[in-house]
């Protein structure tokens, strides 16, 4: 991509109300914009990462057999008195032409358990899981932190469906391993810790995967022995580590990014979501529910990795792997050695960001390039090639080195 | 996929308010299930279908220099109140916490006009295009028709930004063609034909993609000599076609799945969206708009597409590339073998639905595999292993024929 034509560029606008480090970098290096407290624009830089963060949460639901499927954010509220849930103060309500009552699905238990009850029938259809990745609504009352507590924002959320508890909790370890891999993946594995939250009637623990970040809205209790972590409703209930046993838990901040849960039979009764097992007698469906915010979680990205200069993003989920900075244009030979370099990096299938601009400084556009934080900039100059080529430097290191222009396809996969 | 294993297979139910045959076939054959009125669940199936559409939808705009954003549905009523458009009847009104006034968007210049005043000020930042997949809104008072008048449909919107009313002019024309490889692709070409509708005050027309179809909800007038077409609002105008003058235009019934249209100053000027010339003279920003549905176009291809048996899918959108149907599945040759071709047919790439059903007969899975629509069936059986190899048919033929095994991936992709 060229910079020049990109649409949404670097402002250096401080966004009047970015109350946090994510609002505040996503915003002003070009990868967000603001439309209303807790609802955001994706710019062309942010929904390639927002895309690249689903489509790794993708692959790893697809891995424990998850279905994708997607269902709607309208609903009517009748679902919603349905399981009682109907005064949930987060629940958008509006009106169909018809003067009936409709909701905006802040969560989908309301529409995937009497959906799946139309598909599954017999012990033979079991277990079953599908997941979507689809944008929730929630009438946040304090709607906050840019990416990651929104009024409108994007949700994986997987349903599993079981014939008995020991299925579920099979299950239920599958996916807890999943959701590791992904944190991995994302590059958030050091930061994201098992947190034992409470689980309602049907289990006694649901857990919660919390970023430990300085800025999070959470406060954990991390472990000092096993690293795992209890969230406040535990540690008022119990003082050890759930896991372990180690009374040594310390108190942190952290964002949470991931909930997994036993719904048990909850919902399938409230629905009456029954299943014949292989007697031809009637048995409850047991579920499980996991959540993992994409759009939060790129604003947790961003809370962890950023310093005083801008976003570094972990590659990934980076929007392009190579950010090339070409300066002295108005060099013909320049110009036609960097433009060439452009592309032979676009047919060795690296995605490239191509700073091509001519008005501008060197130090404004290695600014920019700081501020947006993709991991590997080279830099193309009539310096650099008297030097013999171009400098290469990560965003997450202060050295830099001239390498000639064949290295670079090996150099930019090193570590 | 192993069938067996698919959540959203056939059902014999006729979907008691299943208006039109792409409702009842898509829901039928496991590819949607009804929510309410105007919003539908797409299932594994049908969201496979979706996806097709979207992406070859995205690569032509992609070749058309579109970029691609993601804008959100929940806006404020006072950006449709600068526009005086707050009062469409299709518009979904809610309130936030702190009971400001919500809406959720039906389309999407009230969010990009100004979000685009955001990052283009000057003629070197134009022109401009961006464009969305995303999910809209319309308070329909009669919604139906399946996929084809939904209040919750996709839609893919593009918008261009233009320095002056010639450039809009050029890339209206880009867009247009691009649209005819859209249809194209989608296997549409020979049923959509390009109609004159009403333009507004910047321009005398602006245009329909119209399938024609026997049960779409337009009526159209297709000129019998340039096969282009006009809508009711043009031919209410003038009796001769806009393109060649000729007077044989014939009343016919199709659905609309595309409309371009010159908006011109109309937005711009709302929103004071005006750029710097290289004079420094600020000039007001020309726009157009372009507007396609990947929801309503499958609605439209299964219209079209269909025999008495069910869907016949276009190849480029089927959900998957071969339907494997396995019989005698209690004979252990039969069972391996079948269970080796399925692996042998993902190794070499194909998307593969496997009915491994072992409680079926051999005419219910015709039947779904009919339904389902999947280009080409494969049929291994012990009598099929005895005539040397498997069955294969295409849904679009009556013929079959018996080919060994490793002549399989040439004739899938044979016509």
């Amino acid at each position: 991509m060229l910079y020049s034509r990109l649409f949404g560029k670097t402002t250096k606008n401080i966004i009047s109300d970015a109350d946090s480090v994510n609002a505040k970098l996503l915003s002003q290096a070009g990868f967000i914009s603001k439309q209303l407290s807790g609802v955001y624009n994706y710019l062309p830089l942010g929904l390639r990462v927002l895309k690249k963060i689903q489509q790794i949460i993708r692959e790893e639901m697809d891995a424990v057999g998850g279905q994708e499927i997607l269902m709607p954010a309208l609903t009517q509220l009748e679902s919603w008195q349905t399981t009682k849930r109907q005064d949930l103060p987060i629940l958008f309500h509006l009106k169909g032409q018809e003067d009936n009552d409709l909701v905006l699905n802040p969560t989908h238990e309301e529409v995937v358990t009497p959906l799946a009850k139309n598909f599954i029938f017999s012990y033979r259809d079991l277990p079953s899981a599908v997941y979507q990745i689809q944008d929730k609504f929630r009438n946040e009352p304090r709607a906050k932190s840019g990416l990651l507590r929104g009024r409108e924002f994007n949700m994986k959320d997987l349903y599993s469906f079981h014939s008995d508890q020991a299925d579920l909790d099979r299950y239920y370890e599958l996916v807890k391993q999943a959701y590791f891999k992904i944190f991995n993946r994302l590059g958030l594995e050091k930061q994201t810790v098992l947190t034992f939250a409470s689980g309602g009637s049907f289990s006694k623990y649901s857990h919660e995967f919390q970023t430990v970040c300085p800025h999070g809205e959470d406060t954990i209790y991390l472990c000092q022995k096993c690293h795992i972590a209890v969230n406040k409703e535990i540690i008022s209930e119990q003082d050890t580590c759930p896991e372990c046993g180690a009374a040594d838990l310390r108190e942190t901040k952290a964002i949470e990014v991931g909930n997994i849960f036993k719904l048990g039979t909850k919902f399938s009764s409230a629905f009456n979501f029954s299943y014949q097992d292989n007697q031809g007698n009637p048995q409850p469906v047991f579920m499980g529910c996991y959540g993992l915010g994409p759009s939060r979680t790129m604003g947790a990205i961003v809370e962890v990795f950023h310093d005083e200069h801008g976003i570094v993003w972990p590659s990934s989920v980076a929007p392009y792997h190579v950010h090339l900075v070409a300066l002295d244009l108005f060099d013909a030979k320049v110009k036609s050695q960097a433009d060439s370099l452009y592309q032979q990096l676009l047919s060795s299938h690296l995605e490239v960001l191509y700073d091509d601009r001519t008005e501008l400084t060197a130090g404004a556009k290695f600014t920019d390039a700081d501020l947006i934080g993709i991991p590997v900039r080279l830099l193309i100059s009539q310096r650099s090639l008297e030097s013999g080529g171009v400098e290469i430097k990560r965003r997450s290191s202060q050295k830099s080195e001239i390498i000639s222009l064949n290295q670079i396809s090996t150099k930019i996969f090193e570590n």
